[in-house]
């Protein structure tokens, strides 16, 4: 799982915000999770992603990609469909998916 | 602290995707973290807020506003931007911010 902050380039670019509230137990998810972030990151366009969890189940991860194709080319992937599809039936107790156009952005620095 | 997910309208609406990596130890950033969400939410345009973070020290939030106007009139509030010269200071090891106008959204059901 990513640790660090991504280093995104300068926008504009897009970002997809996934938040969703886990259901109770693992079932598989931990390992499919780490394994959607490795697919998503060899996708074409792919420029980060950061995901947290806190202790009252809500997640959030943001990946970001180079343009809107990119992201249709991952909902595309097979792999990827039968994640999401046992995320609606299995471990997401709801969720929201949102895509969106960065158009600016500051760092620490 | 929000602890579900924003139910927010159709889109377009804007994101403020804020995320960080703290240093060690609170010194007061529980309650400044609290109170800023507080903020937020009483100012005009505001359409909601997910919060997480996780045991690596990596945290997201992520704002939702009716428009860039909203997110600048956030910017300008004085305890805000007290709050940014704490956090810039003391609170976090590195940081992201990113505006962005959410063009799609999708939910569980």
């Amino acid at each position: 799982m990513a640790s660090s902050l991504a280093n995104t380039p300068e926008p504009p670019y897009y970002a997809v915000i996934f938040t969703s509230l886990r259901t109770e137990g693992d079932r598989g998810y931990g390992k499919t999770a780490e394994r959607m972030i490795e697919l998503a990151s060899q996708q074409p366009g792919f420029l980060g992603v950061e995901t947290a969890r806190g202790d009252d189940g809500l997640g959030i991860t943001v990946s970001y990609w180079t343009s809107e194709e990119a992201i249709a080319n991952l909902k595309a992937n097979a792999e990827h469909r039968l994640a999401q599809e046992a995320g609606r039936k299995t471990w997401y107790a709801d969720y929201r998916l949102r895509i969106a156009k960065v158009e600016r952005a500051y760092g620490k620095d």
